[in-house]
């Protein structure tokens, strides 16, 4: 089925192929590798009962599984082996595009579309380095100053892991793009960039006193990009 | 099957009840409304040939019937009448929370799934009346500023709209929330607030000279809560 593969991109397929639009369409590894890092949140589709169901959920990448909470799709899962079709996926908005004429008016964005199976995470010892993977992803090393996950606390978890059968991503990352006529009409055009952006941190009300921040959320400083620091943290987790 | 039921809310039924954290469901229209006008984009969730597909996708509402750009799904729905279920589901990120245990750690977020059957808008004068919709839910007035869409465009343009039949709002709005014994313990908790910011506008660098920003974007300000910036010019092109 695959037409284009390397150990590097995807094998593409009509599931993954970007059909309108083809010149935002990338199937590298590393294209879909960047924009999944800078994210904590994706949707995930699955099939309930002839149901589609659109579910966000935190979620973090080992190599080319993804992993994240499953608490929703898990009721499903658990009863069907080997796994269920799923798609992944993550979305950053980075600016409106505000044009000439309604056809033009867009976005620039990144996202990623990842197709797989799904399965339950349900060996103890698993689901076990799955919570440290989950927090440490977000936070390296935290796990270790944590109070560790009780009995019933990792029982009471749920993750998915799919490894990515197939992904693509698409990028817009432009200005206005009008018709060429249309560039001499006294019509107002611009960008408008958004960032998703880190706040004040606001500690807990019940902090005992003289608790220094610790290099766990370094990564997280007030003014900072999100997809930075989500960048950043990954990268210090997952070291390439 | 509807177990609660008003003018002012959404029947509660196996499909969107909210079973894990019932405390965090919501399923009232006016808290459905204000997480989905305070959003650009959605994520669609539909199935093709049994494979779940999330599209991400600019959409907007009029009243209880949800419009998209739907370029990706119009290919299915053109040949299923009298339409294809899907899910529709909006996120708003507003906080990572860190906290002493593994599993308290979590996050502030809004996030709306609706449920019910899309159908592709396919008359021409509702699709012309489509095209102006999109533009002014987000730049009120704009589409009159416009050089209008040509025939073709309004050809190669695909909506899609599905009326609300059913829907949940989720929200966790809190600080950390950790087990009561836990907060004795000498571990850092904080909250990472997150926004989405606008940055500078920069005007289109074909602009040409002396015209000034009209009204119809108004809302946008450098500095300012997308969030808020999408709810303000949501409610002046739809007053209550």
């Amino acid at each position: 089925m695959a037409d284009t593969q390397t150990p590097d991109s995807y094998p593409v397929t009509k599931r993954n192929r970007t059909v309108r639009r083809p010149e935002r369409g990338h199937y590298d590894k590393a294209s879909v590798y960047d924009i999944l890092d800078a994210a904590m949140f994706a949707h995930i589709a699955y099939v309930l009962d002839g149901q589609p169901i659109c579910t966000p959920t935190g979620f973090w990448r080992e190599g080319d599984d993804l992993y994240w909470h499953g608490s929703a799709a898990s009721r499903m899962i658990r009863f069907q082996a080997p796994g269920v079709p799923v798609c992944v996926t993550v979305t950053h908005l980075d600016a409106l595009i505000v044009a000439r004429s309604a056809f033009h008016h867009s976005v620039n964005y990144r996202s990623v579309m990842a197709y797989g199976t799904a399965r339950l995470v349900d060996d103890l010892a698993l689901k076990r380095r799955a919570i440290d993977g989950f927090v440490d992803r977000f936070f390296h090393g935290r796990s270790r100053e944590l109070r560790p996950p009780t009995p019933k606390e990792i029982k009471a978890t749920s993750f998915v892991v799919m490894p990515i059968e197939q992904a693509s991503a698409k990028i817009r990352a432009m200005h206005v793009s009008d018709d060429e006529e249309d560039y001499a009409l006294p019509i107002w055009a611009a960008r408008i960039p958004v960032r998703q952006v880190i706040g004040d941190i606001e500690a807990c009300p019940r902090q005992l006193n003289g608790i220094a921040r610790p290099d766990s959320v370094r990564a997280y400083q007030s003014g900072r990009s999100l997809d930075e620091a989500l960048r950043d943290a990954y990268r210090v987790a997952h070291p390439a």
